[in-house]
């Protein structure tokens, strides 16, 4: 796929998924993009937990999961569930300056277009209860968690229409609300 | 270009760039990929400054870089810098917590990843001096700067073979050491 349409067709499906297993190769394919992103000093700070097959998946959704994320279908049905995280200490520099929730977006929207690339369906969020999702995980201390997303196969049936509907109904800000030239505040 | 190239061509090069000027039209393409990104509860945090122009593009290096960015050429030579802002204000939830600087990453990956489907070269970066930054652009107190990136078109003579060197060198860690399978620590 171009790499503008996986960006255009990424989008945040609630629906139309189906209960094919994602291959273990497209799995791969998705977290070496992801590790492929820059990152600041390139510490390449992101740790990644893949949870797989039904019954892992539901039990960490139901142990850790809050608000949106907690009864929403996309995630209480997804075939994985990818969590992504950052140790704070070991990516602090000693001037005290961080970058490592930026560098993890950097990375995590490879992840989100590759899948996308490869016909699948994410949802990202960060709505988890961390204390418990890290028990579930055995995710140690430091670790924070930064965003995750389940990843589905589409219903290949109503996938392309779903699609249609969500570009339809976003609302995005335009270009002139988002970007300046020059100096602050004259439109582009 | 298919978007797993566009992933793997990204690199941060530091040489081999042409003076030529970029055009609006990718310009905006580039901002308007970076629009689409996902962001928490739809946000959409991001404000860009794009800074174009050999005059321009040398005031700002001159004030405001530090570091790394101070004598880099791929700055100082860069026909444009773009900085991506988020107001910290605007965007801490009601319990405090907040995702912008990650939101801001997801964003600016797409505008890398579109630079260099357009064929262009960049190089993220977040040195600079924040207030001297923000003094010579014109941009209000509350802002920060998350990270930036100068954007040039490369010398066709050079670029493959400065791809090819950077690929090269890059050093990378493995799956195995940035992803677990069910829980942490389980090499995926």
């Amino acid at each position: 796929m171009e790499t503008m349409e996986a960006i255009r067709k990424r989008k945040a499906l609630k629906n139309c998924l189906c209960d094919r297993e994602i291959e273990r190769e497209k799995l791969e394919q998705i977290l070496q993009a992801a590790g492929m992103a820059p990152s600041a000093r390139n510490k390449q700070p992101w740790r990644f937990v893949v949870v797989q097959g039904k019954e892992n998946v539901e039990r960490v959704a139901e142990k850790a999961f809050v608000g949106f994320a907690k009864g929403n279908l996309v995630v209480k049905e997804a075939n994985v569930l990818i969590f992504a995280f950052a140790n704070h200490e070991e990516n602090v520099f000693p001037d005290g300056a961080f970058f490592y929730p930026t560098d993890v977006g950097l990375a995590f929207e490879n992840l989100l277009l590759a899948a996308t690339d490869l016909g699948l369906v994410t949802h990202p969020m960060a709505a988890v209860d961390q204390a418990e999702l890290k028990k579930v995980l055995g995710v140690p201390e430091g670790e924070r968690l930064i965003i995750f997303t389940p990843l589905s196969y589409p219903d290949p049936g109503s996938y392309d229409e779903a699609v249609e509907e969500r570009q339809a109904t976003s609302t995005r800000k335009s270009l002139s609300e988002i970007a300046y030239i020059n100096e602050w505040g004259k439109p582009f």
